[in-house]
């Protein structure tokens, strides 16, 4: 029993029938105590009379701005555009709740990470502070257009965006048909633990980003943590790369590819496939953002209710990715989806079909039931992802000047997205 | 320029405009010649003058049944019961379109393998005839009560039931619920490819099942190719296993845990994680096969519809899985799905949270989006599977007596759908 009443920020050890936990205090209310706990989770501990509070540290501002250098110019260096779109890499702790939020800029960020100005001259930028799971497809077209001025912009050499990992390969995905002729590398990268914690893996991340941004690399990618080790990152091309592990940092890996390479922190980079090279780009940069929205997801599953496709068709949409199973399969037989799809194509929707397994093509050569659906007009998108052919058919009915013209560019390779040599140890990597 | 008309079966070369394709004659329409290439996908092409046939070799039934052998039975060995499910593993040509469909007895198919005599006495039967896309909840019960009329019968060791793979997980975690108390291995397995062909995997994923059917393990498991050569097979429980490519044969992978083991052909059989063993299982088995079938899954994405929901809950149902992003975000901002999935709630509707990524946990506790959420009353399911958490969900609102019951049982470890303990090599394993 103890009166000692804790301030956030005092590091502490509360005792309680037999428990212990230790971290630091967050801002409580009434007899409960938060405490952010040394793995970065938070508990709330209700304090009576036979709690031991013990005191092991001082109070001091928890949600700090990290000490910030002024980053060191060099006219011998490349010039990097950083553009910050929220996420965790750019969060701190929230006051209302004791979690994570969105919240420092840019240039807080870069000038807590001095190293990268061994790479190049930093400008850092705010585009919005927001968690990535709040963006929205109008969200895709602020990011693009505050690109696009820096792709415009002939003293800089690359692009690092940081962003929220929930829904990053969506963005990056887009950024790879919004931004047509793309001349040098936009580099989305990210934090899977806020910035002002110790083990964070931030500032490897914007390292090799930083580096990832000075290279030839003419293409959206994602760069961050390779391994759950700091030894290197990887950088994966932005339409092929998928958010697969929900805590871990080494979360983002390539999807029925290689990655494009891996980059150390050092500034060795190892290229690993293919890419487009900023010197292949002869023709002049543009943006093509103009989206039809009204594009869903239809993600199959034995007793789906095959009405969900009317409820789209009945509310005007244009667009609908069926996330079938295997080689791209639906019910076909008692609650058979091929009745409201044949509906959803004569009403002139345009229909693709993806795989829910994430690794591996779709085909509608091999069973009889995909063939059905293949000839009553359902566009099978072989390798794509599904979350890619969510954005590319959004971006597709923006831009085209016909349904025909639309299902062109679904099945035409714009940006990569699809691989047309898949091979065994593309599986897991 | 050749008269030369291929008929069904005959194998064949044809060349046209430089091109060359060698394979078996399908039952072709007109002027088109359908044909079932070496590597097992068909093409068609249109025979015109400069088209050239060449002949290789003779017609046969390419539907033929695989040369029967009779099983030996030996008393001192166990028996093993094999149910038939469908899939591709049970299928064949279908000449109506060139591609596979269901077809195949259990007993064809066993007795074309017959190195599974040297490991067990086989019992066959069929269940039914279905590719694994069109099943439905109903089909669930139909496997289950056929399954426990085997786990009834004292004189079985172990179950092998034959499944596609397209919802297989599904099928296999709905088993691990509905089975309550089992008391000896149901393996459910598969093929990648059908198995009147050359390259199929079926023959050793039947031995390796009927192996580990013979062991002394009490749970529903997946048993099929753990890597794409004939090496090995992976044990995986049934709730803790996906479908992650949709055409290599080493598709099945546990997730968030490793496999149970590893089954060579030649009858080894190597342990890596902890497994209810037979010995263990005390109680008498009995059938939980009542579930609730309105229930859906609602994945989450960057511009999703938050009506959705609304429309779920207008047609009365009574459970929702999101599949939220990272620790289980949704949009909470511009598109919020907050408001809907209150009203649901308040409706008695059962929601409960999961995560696209596959890989990893959901966690309420680190961000405030997902705190704000979790203190409306979505159940966060840790590192359930999508899948499972839907079968689960469909189960204990069939079984509970009240809501507060259901919630109880969706957070219980019932057949363990839950590993407390995640470890960083878990992740793609």
């Amino acid at each position: 029993m103890t009166k000692f009443v804790p301030k956030p920020g005092d590091i502490v050890q509360i005792e309680k029938n037999g428990e212990v936990w230790s971290g630091r205090a967050l801002p409580s209310k009434g007899s409960r105590l938060n405490l952010k706990l040394n793995s970065g989770y938070n508990v709330g501990i209700d304090i009576d009379k036979g709690t031991k509070i013990e005191k092991l540290g001082e109070a001091e501002s928890i949600r700090h701005r990290p000490v910030k250098f002024a980053l060191k110019h060099d006219r011998k260096k490349p010039r990097v555009s950083v553009l910050s779109a929220g996420g965790t890499i750019a969060s701190s702790i929230d006051y209302s709740t004791g979690a994570i939020s969105a919240s420092y800029s840019a240039d807080d960020l870069m000038s807590s990470v001095p190293e990268v100005s061994e790479f190049a001259n930093i400008d850092a930028e705010r585009i919005f502070e927001e968690m990535s799971e709040n963006l929205t497809p109008k969200d895709w077209q602020i990011i693009a257009r505050a690109i696009f001025k820096k792709v415009q912009d002939k003293n800089i050499s690359g692009i690092v965006v940081t962003h929220g990992t929930d829904t990053l390969s969506f963005s990056t995905a887009m950024m790879s048909f919004m931004l047509r002729n793309l001349n040098k590398p936009v580099v989305f990268t990210y934090s899977q633990k806020s910035s002002d914690r110790g083990s964070t893996d931030a500032a490897m991340n914007l390292i090799c980003s930083t580096i990832t941004a000075a290279k030839d690399i003419a293409e959206v990618v994602t760069v961050g943590h390779g391994t759950v080790n700091d030894d290197y990152c990887l950088i994966n091309r932005g339409n092929k790369v998928r958010k697969m592990h929900s805590s871990q940092r080494n979360t983002f890996r390539p999807i029925n590819c290689h990655p494009i390479g891996k980059v150390w922190p050092d500034g060795k980079v190892e290229i690993i496939s293919e890419y487009k090279k900023s010197g292949e780009v002869l023709e002049k940069p543009y943006l093509a953002d103009k989206l039809e929205e009204r594009i869903a997801i239809v993600k199959f599953y034995p007793g789906l209710n095959p009405e969900i496709i009317d409820w789209y068709i009945d509310k005007g949409y244009k667009g609908l990715i069926i996330e079938g199973t295997g080689l791209g399969h639906v019910n076909v037989d008692k609650m058979s989806l091929v009745p409201a799809i044949k509906k959803a194509i004569e009403k002139g929707i345009l229909v693709c079909m993806t795989t829910q397994t994430i690794y591996g093509s779709v085909n509608p050569y091999v069973y009889s039931n995909l063939r059905r659906l293949s000839e009553k007009g359902v566009l099978y998108l072989r390798d794509m992802l599904t979350d890619t052919a969510y954005v590319k058919l959004m971006w597709s009915l923006g831009q085209a000047k016909s349904l025909g013209e639309a299902k062109e560019m679904m099945l035409e390779n714009i940006a990569g997205e699809f691989n047309p040599r898949l091979q065994p140890d593309m599986f897991l990597y």
